[in-house]
C-alpha cells in the first residue's frame, strides 16, 4: 500500500514550488511554464548530502515515480481533449494543405540533416539512423499550452500546427518502423510496417471521418426528436468526454501513435456534442490541477550531471542546434505562403520535441542500438528543445504584433489553402 | 517506467463500467455509489481463467495498484476539502455540544460492545482490544457524498455529523495509542500517548482557532486595503486552495489523524477567503473525476473468498451487526434532543467505518496481533458497515419527509445546543 501522508508531501512541496515559481515569473514577464520546468531541473539536480531533492521526496521510489508520471502524462492528455473541443474541424481541415506541407518538411529535413550530422562524426549507420528519427518528432503540447495562454487558439497559426502535429506523428511513426526494421536485421518486412503505417493512418481518418459525419447525422435525426432527447440523455457531460478521452488516448497508444493525438481527435469529435454535453469548462480546472505536474516531470527528467563529458555535451549541443534550425526552417519553408511571420510563428511552434523524442530514445536503448551517452544526448536534445520553445513562441507573436489579429476577421484569406 | 497504454485502458474499462452501474442506479433509484462499490467488487472477485478481472487489467501491479490508490485518496481529500469550504465554522460551533455527545457516545458503546462479544468468543485480550478499537472509527466520506447528494449539507444534521466525525477522529486517535501501547507490552507509556492525543488535540484547535480569527483579522486590516489587495494577490485561487488542503491534510496525516480531517479542517479555514479566492466551483469537476475512484476502491478490497469459513463468516457477520446496531445506538443517544428523526439520521450516519476501520486491522496485523481471519472480519466489517450506510441514510431522510427542510429555515431552534 502506499504511504499515502508522504505522496501529500509531496504534493504540497511541488504545489507550493511551481505556485512560488509561477508567481516570479509573471512578475518578470517569463513565461509561467519556464519556471515551472526549472523547479523540475532545480528538484531533481540539487543535491543535499549526496542524494538529491527529487530522492530526499521519495519521488524516486517506484510507486510515487508511477503517481507522478500518470498525473504528468493525464495532464497533457486532457490539455490537448480541451484544445480539439475547442478546434472545430473545417478549421483545421482549411489549414489542411499547408499543414501538410509543414508536416513533411518538418520531417525530411530534420531527419537528413541528423542523419548526415551524426555520420559526419563517425557514429555508425544504426545509431545515425535512430538519432534521426528523434530528430523528426514533434511534441506539441507545450506550444498549445503557450500559444493558448496568449489566446493564439483561434488563430490559423494555431490550426496549421494542430494539423501539422497529427501528420507529423503519423509520419514519425512510419519513420521509427522503417529505422527499427533496418536495426533489427537487415531482412527490411515492408508489409509489417506498411501494416503498422496503414492501421495508425486509418485511425487518424476514421476518427475525423467520424467527426465529419456527426453533424449530418444528427441533423438527419431531427430536431424535435432530439429535442427531447436531451432531456433523457443519462450520461453526464464530464463522464462521457473521459470515455471518449479515455478511450481514443489509449487506442492511438495501442496502435503505437502518441495519447495526446488520439486525447486531441477525442476532443473534437466530442465538440460535436458541445450542445448536448457541455464539458470544456468542466476540464479547466482538472488542468489547473494536472499540467504542472507536466512541466515539473520534464524538469525532473533533465540530469545535468549525464553531460559532465566534454565530447557528449559538444555532440549534445551541435544536435540541439541542429533540431531548433532543421524544424524552425521545415515549418517556416511549409508555411511561407501565409506570409513570413505566420511562418515564423508555426516554424518555431514545431519544434519541442518533448516526451516523444525521449521516447525513441529509450526504444533504441532498449533495443541495443543507442549506449548510455547517445541516450543522454537525445534526451537533452529533446528537453531542450521544448525548453526553449516557450520563450521562442512568445518572441514571435510579439514580433508579429497586431497583425495576427486583423486575420482573425479575415477567414475567407485563407481559403486558398 | 509505468506503462500509459495500460493506465488509460484502465482508466477507459473503470469509468465506463462506473457510469454505466451509476445510469442502472438512477434507473432503479438505488443510490449512486452503491453500484460503483458494487462494479468493484466484481471487478476484483470475478475470476476468469484463474485471475480475476483486477490482475487481469493489471490494477495489481505495484505501481497502477498505487496510482489508483492515490485518484481514491485524492477523491476524499478534496470531497471533504469542499465540504469543509461549505461548512461555516459558526454552524458547526452551534452543533458542538451534541456533536460532542453523539462522538463520546459512538466511541464507548461500540467499544465496549465490541470488546465484551471478542471475550465471549474466547479471543485473547490484546486481540479483542484491537477490534474493539476498529470498531470506535468514523469514516464520513460517504455519509456526506450522500447527504450532499440529496441536498442535505445545510441541515443541522449534517453539521452534527461533521463536528462528531472530526471529534471521533480524535478520540479514535487516543483509543488507539491506548490499546497499542497495551498491546505492545505491559508498560503503558501515558506521557506518550498523552503527547500524540495532545499535539492532534492542540492541531485540531489550533485550525479552528486561526479559522475563527481570520474575520475579525481581515475586518481590523480595513476593507479599503483589502479591495487593493484584490487586484494585485498574486496567485489563482485553486492552486492556493491545493496547498492550503495537501499541506493541512499532510500535517493531519503526520500527527496520526485521517487525512480527511485536515482537508476538511482546511477547507473551513479557507472558506474564510472565499471573496478574495472562490475556489468551490473549481473541486466540483475535480471531484467529479476523482470521487468514483474512491468508491471503486472500496469495492476492490472486498475479497468473497476470505469469508469462505463458516466460522470467520459467523463473527464477521456478529461483528458487523454489532458495529451497526452500537454506533448507531450512540449517535442516536447522543443526539436524542434534536428529535426521533434527526437522531435516526445522525444514527445512521455515524455508522461507515470505511477505510479507517481497516488502517486500524492494518496496523494489528502488522504488529502481530490480528492474523489473516481477524483481519479479514474487520475489514468485512469496515466494508459492510460502509457499503449499507448510503441506503439507510437515504431511508432516514426519506422519513424525516419535510420535516427536515421546515428546520433549514428555523435555525434559532438549534441555538439552545
Amino acid at each position: 500500500m502506499i504511504d499515502l501522508e508522504i505522496v501529500l508531501i509531496e504534493l504540497f512541496v511541488l504545489v507550493l514550488l511551481a505556485n512560488v515559481a509561477s508567481i516570479i515569473c509573471k512578475r518578470f514577464q517569463i513565461p509561467v511554464l519556464v519556471g515551472v520546468v526549472l523547479v523540475g531541473v532545480l528538484i531533481s539536480n540539487i543535491i543535499i548530502d549526496g542524494q538529491s531533492i527529487y530522492s530526499l521526496l521519495k519521488l524516486s521510489d517506484e510507486e510515487n515515480k508511477a503517481v507522478f508520471e500518470v498525473f504528468a502524462q493525464l495532464g497533457v492528455i486532457f490539455l490537448l481533449f480541451t484544445i480539439g473541443l475547442e478546434t472545430p474541424l473545417h478549421e483545421l481541415r482549411r489549414a489542411g494543405k499547408t499543414a501538410a506541407l509543414v508536416a513533411v518538411m518538418g520531417v525530411v529535413i530534420p531527419f537528413v540533416a541528423g542523419l548526415s550530422l551524426m555520420l559526419l562524426f563517425n557514429y555508425d549507420m544504426y545509431q545515425s539512423l535512430f538519432i534521426a528519427a528523434a530528430m523528426v518528432v514533434t511534441s506539441v503540447g507545450i506550444t498549445v499550452f503557450v500559444l493558448r495562454d496568449l489566446g493564439m487558439m483561434e488563430t490559423r497559426e494555431a490550426k496549421v500546427i494542430l494539423g501539422a502535429a497529427v501528420i507529423d506523428d503519423m509520419l514519425g511513426l512510419i519513420v521509427l518502423s522503417l529505422v527499427s526494421g533496418i536495426a533489427e536485421g537487415g531482412s527490411l518486412n515492408l508489409i509489417d510496417i506498411a501494416a503498422v503505417a496503414g492501421l495508425a493512418v486509418a485511425f487518424v481518418l476514421m476518427v475525423i471521418f467520424l467527426t465529419s459525419t456527426v453533424p449530418k447525422a444528427r441533423s438527419s435525426i431531427g430536431s424535435k426528436s432530439e429535442k427531447k432527447r436531451r432531456f433523457h440523455h443519462p450520461i453526464s457531460p464530464l463522464p462521457f468526454a473521459l470515455i471518449i478521452c479515455f478511450g481514443l488516448s489509449a487506442l492511438a497508444s495501442y496502435l503505437e501513435l502518441a495519447a495526446i493525438i488520439g486525447a486531441f481527435l477525442a476532443g473534437m469529435l466530442f465538440a460535436e456534442f458541445k450542445d448536448i454535453w457541455p464539458a470544456e469548462d468542466k476540464f479547466n480546472p482538472i488542468n489547473e490541477f494536472l499540467v504542472p505536474f507536466f512541466f515539473l516531470q520534464i524538469g525532473f527528467l533533465v540530469n545535468l550531471s549525464s553531460l559532465a563529458d566534454g565530447w557528449v555535451l559538444f555532440i549534445a549541443a551541435a544536435l540541439t542546434l541542429l533540431a531548433i534550425v532543421t524544424k524552425y526552417a521545415g515549418g517556416w519553408i511549409g508555411a511561407a505562403k501565409l506570409g513570413k511571420r505566420s511562418a515564423n510563428i508555426i516554424g518555431v511552434g514545431m519544434i519541442p520535441r518533448g516526451e516523444l523524442g525521449i521516447i525513441v530514445a529509450a526504444i533504441g536503448l532498449m533495443a541495443g542500438i543507442l549506449d548510455e551517452s547517445l541516450f543522454a544526448i537525445i534526451v537533452f536534445m529533446s528537453l531542450l528543445t521544448t525548453i526553449i520553445a516557450p520563450s521562442l513562441i512568445s518572441w514571435s507573436v510579439k514580433r508579429k504584433g497586431k497583425w495576427g489579429e486583423s486575420f482573425k476577421s479575415k477567414p475567407e484569406k485563407f481559403q486558398g489553402d
